[in-house]
């Protein structure tokens, strides 16, 4: 069997999250519906990352196998003639058996955007989580790169989580104010990412630029490992995965 | 009766077109339905363009009378709850009875986007048009600035248009080169604008950058005012309006 490795984008709008789910739409039966039908036998795909219900990704790396001789090349054409408008595929390699979309990636990096406009913008609806309380945007900007480094992110974890191990390293934690269009973009890169990490953290960061987390206490709330002490979860739809890093070579690039 | 000018953001694609038309949703039927719950009696609104189907507006103005005494918050407020999630008010303001949304401009500039990746792009669907054919990206930017000065631009109007001056100026056309996304945003600022004018110039530049027209012959072909030396007009989607530009002191600011 070949193993495919397909980079994809996709719009989580209208999408409850990757994973299979029963009674609901995922990214993950609607690819493998579509490989299903390319390829002509069964076929279950893995992905990267388990993004939420409203999610979307402009990078993901999804595993499935096959022993039909099409090319990359067809494979990538196939399927974008077979997948809904909101699902593309942009690219496709024929990987090793020790290739893991999830294991073997080096990092991630993921991006949140806020618009803080005091009226509703249709522009803003699909891919940003409308904020429009006074709040600091400097000190946001300010606060991000506290996260950067190896902590015990255990306090942004969403309870009921069964992860052990919580530390993570945030290569970076930047946040950049777009005021022209009234938004914020938050760009955090990790070595793996707690379930709702990204959101508790910017949720975090608005509470602390609102004044309901005082700043010099910050670095407090972050070592604290207190869900109760960090902010609230910031709403899917302003997170998208953007990149993920492998090992050079793996694509034989 | 008070005069209202009414500033508006909408997402074009599922309207056809601004201007009330037979058996199809448009932009100012939507608004003049909203004004007129809100105000309690009929009311017709003139626009500052007739902008086609597809065609998105980040900033739009559109005037309505009424004889209401709601505050101009609270008509931008009013509208934002009975507006489709479509179209957005974010501002309002009472104008004097010489204040027309269209003639009154003193300028307006336009944005259109292309998205030229190989792969389809579900973010790119709705405010891109994607053109994937080769093309030399550096030679569109080169190109763009020759449009830029006082011309007749008759050969840059949509056939059968009834306007017979046709002579405007372009204050400024620029194109810049988004790798990173694989997009081009061309900014086109004007006193005015000609039916499909800028879809137009679009298309030629497109096709300068394709060498289906020699960039060395550009300036012959804005001069020639023939609308078959000029490039195809390129759709509607990627097309937006993002400025109009009004005397000072008009809005009383």
């Amino acid at each position: 069997m070949r193993n495919i490795a397909v980079f994809l984008r996709y719009d989580g709008t209208d999408f409850h999250g990757f994973q299979v789910q029963k009674n609901a739409v995922s990214v993950q039966e609607t690819l493998q519906n579509a490989l299903e039908e390319l390829f002509g036998h069964e076929t279950t795909v893995c992905g990267c990352s388990r993004t939420d219900a409203g999610v979307h990704a402009r990078m993901y790396c999804a595993l499935t196998k096959t022993d039909t001789a099409i090319p990359t090349k067809g494979i990538v054409q196939g399927l974008n003639a077979l997948l809904p408008d909101s699902v593309a595929a942009y690219k496709a390699y024929e990987v090793g058996d020790d290739f893991h979309p999830r294991y073997s990636a080096i990092s991630k990096e993921y991006e949140y955007r806020i618009y803080y406009g005091k009226a509703r913008n249709p522009f803003c609806d699909r891919y940003a989580y409308w904020h429009p309380r006074t709040f600091n945007a400097s000190l946001l900007e300010k606060a991000a790169p506290y996260f950067e480094g190896t902590h015990d992110f255990c306090g942004f974890m969403a309870s009921g989580s069964a992860i052990v191990d919580t530390v993570r390293t945030v290569y970076s934690c930047r946040a950049e104010v777009d005021a022209e269009n009234e938004q914020i973009c938050i760009r955090i890169r990790a070595n793996g990412f707690l379930y709702n990490m990204v959101r508790i953290i910017v949720g975090t960061l608005l509470d602390v630029a609102s004044g309901k987390i005082p700043f010099d206490t910050l670095s407090d709330v972050i070592d604290s490992k207190d869900r109760s002490k960090a902010g609230f979860t910031a709403p899917a739809k302003g997170l998208s995965l953007i990149d993920i890093e492998y090992e050079k070579g793996i694509f034989g690039e």
